[in-house]
């Protein structure tokens, strides 16, 4: 245990041997003061203008995109009469260890500031079995959309960032079997469908077949999730890869396993493909196949009464990367493609993906007491890629404000009715604007309204003043009418009745 | 710079004189690293079940209360014409840095991992000036809804947390003296009216006329910054304390500065006081005192054009902590009192506050270019807690979802006709649900709509399967119609018009 160079480590030595861990704590907090100290002396680095690695600003037009696809989202999740609740965006670190395998050394850590010890959130499935478990709660159907983080290799281009949203629709609840299951492939379908985002399918398959499939096929009950891990890279990489990876790194021997493995997950279909698996003796000879089997059995017929007969398939080579799903799986694949400006390929793969997890709400019970769950997380990184991507090629504009009506006048000196008019507006909740100048020019106003694609535009000059009358101009075709002052809230409303007011965003 | 005890320092002492910096560094992840496996050798500790200290969950019932509170907000925001942009939860630590006083004690810092010195954001104006400066934006509206972070000793019945939600409204950009510092106003009455949290006074006051009295009382100029946040106290302590600490804690002579200062804060009034404060000999001998008042009188006078003459006060008590303001400050206070459940007093007092800070963009231009800005930040926390307490008060109850209906089944056997049924509905765009067990008990089923508030249950039984109708059930009233099952849909949308329906959140 020794590490060399320097006295400083003599005492940590000691401390390892004594077990005298605080002394080792206020050595460390001391040095990093000093540290700090250190680099007071030195001055200020260059400062760097920008956000973290693996992060971005989202500027207006980026968040009116944003907002119109978390509105569809949110509409299909109430359609099916999900509530949401919301969780801290840090956990104590002990919440989230041991949930997520390799990709631990993932997660955001925060500073130890002599208090509790914490990380960034990393997804939002474990702080919602905390929270189940926390709160005592045995059903719900909630949707979470939030950020999350993730110490990534960032792929911006490829919509892949270190903070990111996730949208997550889950059913907690003891409940009949693949009832729930089958609408969260619903919901995915209803979102999809809202986004028009492409053409899509939803692949399905069971981890309960999967492992009857590997028990059949010789594999050791311990090498069943490093084995399920390598089978989840069909999706990126050909089959003599991922053989060679059971074979090479994770010791299958290929006989008797990889070969056999690899003539079922080049399967896939429907209904007809789970009644020959179950006449299949080899995989059947397993009692978690025929049990994974008759469970998409079920899933697929449950599947057709809620119309997802077109959009579903049933594919062995699904696995799924996370350890704790335990029943069935499913990942949505866009199969179109679409270019960003650069003509790369933006989007394509998989938008959507979930499952059962019925033992994660368990590991945080202090009695193990568990809730199942089963639900799916929208990839709206991907979303918002392929819809900026789209909306670039197609030289569109998305107004990022509301404003019905920019308060403008003809001449100098008008500042105060403009206040005045722009009041009568607010009071009857009327969006409206004017210049933050004293006295604008009227081209300049006019001009911005064009920009801005603001409808209306009331105009207030000498002669208006004089008569009692605005001006009411329609800023596209330019076409103005006076109207008395006292109708203007009415002339204003005719144009754009209520109803047609989006007030939330 | 000894500090005692332990061989362990000595290399650190050799590394302050040597400057070898990056030595202590590497032993300081020496010895984290030796703290951590001390840890593992410890086994784990006791696993507690809870969220971080000063955090909370946020349930579906908050969720609702919140959901509503914000759209109110956006609304108003819409309403003048903003934009929303959103930044990264954390920032580079030294964007953060020097920014604010004593409090940057409390920042949240992320763990060293090997990459960026990175901290949480600690409020949403920082991050937006830099935002500015980084995209070279030179004028906006926007609005940011969004969490921020602060170490602060946590009072949580007095909805004081360490994760919480701000609400900002910025104008940036160069433009006429006060036209947008008074919309700020404006927007905050729009708010709070909105919200209908109770009678509130908005109190205005100018740094520059502080400035001014502060150098009119002989306080040094170096002091004014401290002097300043001495007054800040004002609306929590009595002037005698603010007096001790301004001549024992910061040293101002008590005749020459601190007396002089008592007679002014006590001032509060309108545009009448603006215009005795110009003929006070003593405060006008500053250009400062001069400037700010005619400010002021300007301020008050577009106050009276935008309708806020009945809710803004002119008050030389107010000072606002942070540094970085430059011209008008303003905060709005509740004037009722709301108890919680346990009696305890919540909500009274600062429920929105801002004001002009014009150099802060220029302290992240490489050329220190500034952008003019002006801004206010809606307490919505505090909005949080009058409304829960006025709801909890109330015994009322908030739906969380906005499920229209319900699909029950008579008999058992009936999975597969609820399933159409629902398939159906969804297809319509109606929001419904069903029970997630095989054979419900219909009583079970009419509870649980009585619960929740679903106004309409759609029932299906062997009779009525028979028959080709379906029985629709008004849950409030208990009234039963039978309807064609062909006719469904638009029975249930004769009930419930597309128009009622809120789709977003």
């Amino acid at each position: 245990m020794w590490l060399g160079a320097g006295g400083a480590l003599r005492l940590v030595r000691r401390c390892l041997s004594t077990s005298a861990g605080p002394q080792i704590a206020e050595e460390v907090s001391r040095l990093l003061e000093l540290k700090a100290q250190l680099e007071d002396v030195a001055g200020p680095q260059k400062f760097t203008l920008k956000t973290p690695k693996g992060t971005r600003d989202y500027g207006p037009q980026q968040m009116a995109i944003r907002a119109d696809v978390f509105n569809k989202i949110v509409a299909v999740f109430k359609r099916h009469g999900a509530e949401t609740i919301d969780t801290p965006i840090f956990e104590l670190k002990e919440v989230l260890t041991g949930k997520y395998g390799e990709d631990s050394k993932l997660i955001y850590d925060l500073a130890d500031q002599g208090g509790e010890i914490l990380s960034l959130r990393y997804d939002l499935t474990v702080p919602f079995a905390r929270y189940l478990a926390m709160s005592k709660i045995t059903n719900i159907k909630r949707y979470h959309i939030a950020k999350v983080y993730r110490r990534d290799n960032p792929a911006m281009t490829k919509g892949r960032y270190r903070e990111f949203y996730q949208c997550d629709f889950d059913i907690a609840g003891q409940y009949d079997p693949m009832i729930p299951d089958v609408e969260c492939v619903r919901v995915v379908k209803e979102i999809l469908m809202a986004l028009q985002i492409g053409e899509f399918v939803v692949k399905v398959n069971h981890r309960q077949l999967l492992d009857g499939l590997f028990e059949a096929c010789g594999v050791p009950t311990d090498k069943f999730r490093s084995i399920c891990s390598a089978v989840d890279k069909l999706d990126k990489s050909p089959w003599v890869d991922v053989r060679k990876e059971m074979v090479d790194e994770k010791g299958l021997a290929p006989e008797v396993g990889a070969d056999h493995i690899g003539e079922y997950v080049i399967l896939s279909g429907g209904q007809e493909l789970v009644e020959r698996l179950l006449e299949d003796k080899t995989l059947t000879k397993a009692k978690s196949s025929r049990d994974g089997l008759e469970a998409m059995g079920l899933f697929l017929k449950y599947c057709n009464l809620y119309g997802l007969q077109d959009c579903v398939r049933f594919d062995l080579s699904l696995a799924r990367g996370l350890d704790y799903y335990t029943g069935v799986i499913y990942e949505a694949v866009l199969l179109g493609e679409t270019k960003n400006e650069q003509g790369e390929s933006v989007g394509v793969g998989s938008i959507a993906g979930g499952g059962r997890y019925d033992n994660l709400v368990g590991m945080f019970d202090p009695k193990h007491k568990n809730v199942p769950c089963v639900g799916v997380s929208i990839g709206v990184e991907r979303v918002f890629s392929v819809l900026e991507a789209r909306l670039a090629s197609s030289n569109k504009k998305v107004r990022t404000t509301e404003v019905e009506v920019f308060v403008a006048s003809a001449q100098k000196n008008l500042l105060e009715e403009r206040m005045k008019l722009c009041t009568e507006l607010w009071d009857n909740n009327i969006k409206a604007e004017q210049s933050y100048k004293r006295n604008p020019k009227l081209l300049a106003q006019l001009q911005y309204c064009e920009e801005m694609g603001i409808p209306l535009a009331v105009i207030v000059g000498e002669s208006e003043l004089a008569k009692g009358v605005v001006k009411v101009r329609q800023v596209e075709t330019r076409q103005e009418v006076e109207v008395p002052r006292a109708n203007l809230t009415e002339e204003v409303r005719r144009n754009y009745p209520v109803s047609s007011v989006k007030e939330v965003n």
